[in-house]
């Protein structure tokens, strides 16, 4: 007998049907003689009707109150375990619902992006010791003081995550519509193989660099908490992807996978004077303008005057360009601002690129043996990323994952 | 200064204009200088979309777990609270919402119908004494243990009415779609008036005899724990009526108020032996089909042989006609079943009957006068009821009201 901890995402209680075959895989799970806390999302859409509600509400001039938020959004997986308990024990199971409250989940008072501090799961371990499927709200605890609070995107594998590390779940199954963690996305490199384990880390960088399985936040905890779990299909019984603790043998393979990411865009200033406190000149702005920025290159400079590039995100360029034009002429007469878009982003992960040299060299070989032309570069100890005209993407990351054998894995 | 407990309903809260214009109303009042806490219930339909959605769930061969079921319809509160307090404070106040559960508003185990056995309202003071308004979902507690309920039908004004005696209000309101408590129907007697003032015992035999203003077990509630309230419209600014304690001077209006209820039904069961245990041998089987039965009339018997009647909904009496049939055999050959509908049942209500004699001669004489027929009579302390012809209850109403001179209430 196991203690399964599972989480399933919006999609996969969209509906009353779908809350009915989510309720059949987890009493499939008890049946098996499994203990199982099954987290749960809001039904795909709730969500976004409570926030157009509180906006019909408050009226476009005003914010809602993120408190009061907090309390409205936490309606959404309430609805969801009363449900999904009701389902199980429709088909004969014995399930009870919990909200996060209920079952211990403590949080700071940061209302809309609150973090978990602490996990009291008495009521949980209680609720199993009597036999009971518990059904646990995702995206959600309260602070110490009781007030409702919600954890942010990704909030539910979070609650998951957290809870299977809370009360040492021996599994923890991430129930999704993909099937896994793929060596690229299978759309543009059909030939991509799912993986049967990634490392955290290489999980964490092939999240950063587009691969959208799990936010980081989730997948941080994790790897802090020691918690092992699978990322798995919602809709098939294939075994998925499982992420953990890197052992020996995940060094032997170099690259675990290639990432990209479309929609980017690149900003270079040039002609900056190369002394203290230019960068946080050029930076300062942008953040202040609500604006992520990604890579960033400058190059050594000889002569005291040097260029700076990052990307960004296509849609923010306009934003990003907005509050740069009044620094230029602060950092000097000669210092220009270029921007363009239509760029992606191409990277290779693995734990395996620490101990195995030449790496860099053979992803720059194979992406000028294809043709394609690298814009920028930069590495991390387990990461080599290069931008490339969007419209070589395909074949940059086809040419790559060949390259590196990928398809055999 | 005084403290204010104000309560919702579902329609009053049924669209974001509406909660808007609630908003509105209670910041007011607490821009008077009043402190207040309101009680708002489950937007208009939100609760039949929720036991819609756990039907579709469970399927039609099962009933949704009580437990899970008030998991579920709690959020319908939750998300008005939310929302109000968003409006609120959209409009520069200073709103906090409050579950059921973080008001301290402590229940039984009943699930769907608990009782409320215990307030600790130290939160609502708490933010009371921070000068801001409360929002409390009505309808809704917790037990001592963490689990969810509801308080079934009336539970929000039942909310208002315990808080207020908890906190010792100065005030509570009970917000409806009605100007007060009427002396009449005033869609079957036009010129009925509203009554400024009526005790608890008037309001809940008024309400058992078909004045559907609030339910008898929030008035009872009240009248245990001498909570005053008033009950007004949320549609304008007219003052409501209030109920209270009796007092000498209500004694001096001998009727305060005439209600009527239709789409009753009458089963007489004749020749039936005057002996123990004839009634529950009969009253045992209905009751045990579910049929609530209302008026019930046995005459005195000279021979030993007696005739049982009883009123009933309308739309009850097949079922209670299926269940009497095996019991008649049992009672002996010579009993009979007839069963009747097309009957209303008038009532005249008020404490001023204790000390005037006349009351039922005086209303029996009226309608005779306007040709009335009386069916059955049935008196308790402070009422008198008829059943009458259906097609006669609204010529009975208006000489009844007018005979006792309600108009000029």
């Amino acid at each position: 007998m196991s203690l399964i901890v599972q989480k399933y995402g919006g999609t996969s209680v969209g509906t009353a049907e779908r809350i009915r075959n989510v309720a059949e895989r987890i009493l499939d799970y008890h049946r098996q003689g499994h203990q199982v806390v099954a987290v749960v999302s809001a039904m795909a859409g709730v969500t976004n009707r409570l926030i157009e509600l509180a906006s019909d509400v408050t009226g476009p001039d005003h914010t809602p109150t993120e408190r009061e938020m907090d309390v409205l959004l936490a309606t959404g997986e309430q609805t969801t375990i009363a449900l999904t308990a009701m389902a199980i024990n429709a088909m004969g199971g014995k399930a009870v619902s919990l909200t996060g409250a209920q079952a211990g989940i403590e949080t700071d008072g940061v209302h809309t992006k609150a973090r978990i501090s602490n996990i009291t799961p008495s009521e949980v371990h209680r609720f199993l010791d009597e036999g009971n499927i518990v059904i646990l709200a995702g995206f959600q605890g309260r602070t110490p003081e009781g007030r409702i609070t919600t954890l942010g995107r990704g909030g539910s594998d979070l609650t998951a995550i957290a809870m299977a590390a809370a009360i040492d779940a021996d599994l923890c199954q991430i129930f999704t519509d993909v099937d896994g963690v793929y060596t690229c996305d299978p759309r543009v490199v059909p030939v991509a193989k799912k993986l049967d384990e990634i490392s955290y880390d290489e999980l964490l960088e092939m999240a950063s660099s587009g691969t959208k399985v799990m936010q980081s936040r989730s997948v941080e905890f994790a790897k802090k908490f020691g918690v092992r779990f699978e990322v798995r299909s919602s809709l098939n019984d294939n075994p998925g992807t499982l992420v953990r603790e890197e052992t020996m043998s995940m060094e032997s393979v170099v690259i675990r996978g290639v990432s990209l990411e479309r929609d980017q865009a690149k900003v270079t200033i040039t002609g900056v004077g190369d002394h203290p406190g230019t960068a946080s000149k050029i930076f300062g702005p942008v953040a202040g303008a609500n604006v992520i920025i990604d890579m960033i290159v400058q190059n050594v400079s000889k002569t005291g005057i040097t260029d700076i590039s990052f990307t960004l995100n296509k849609a923010d360029l306009a934003k990003a360009e907005t509050a740069l034009k009044p620094v230029l002429a602060e950092l000097g007469e000669s210092v220009t601002m270029e921007a363009e878009d239509g760029i992606a982003k191409l990277s290779v992960v693995g734990i395996g690129m620490r101990s195995h040299a030449g790496v860099a060299a053979q992803m720059f070989e194979t992406l000028s043996a294809a043709g394609v032309n690298i814009q920028m570069i930069s590495t991390s100890e387990i990461k080599i990323t290069v931008t490339v005209s969007e419209d070589q993407i395909e074949t940059a990351a086809q040419a790559v994952h060949d390259a590196f054998g990928l398809a055999k894995a």
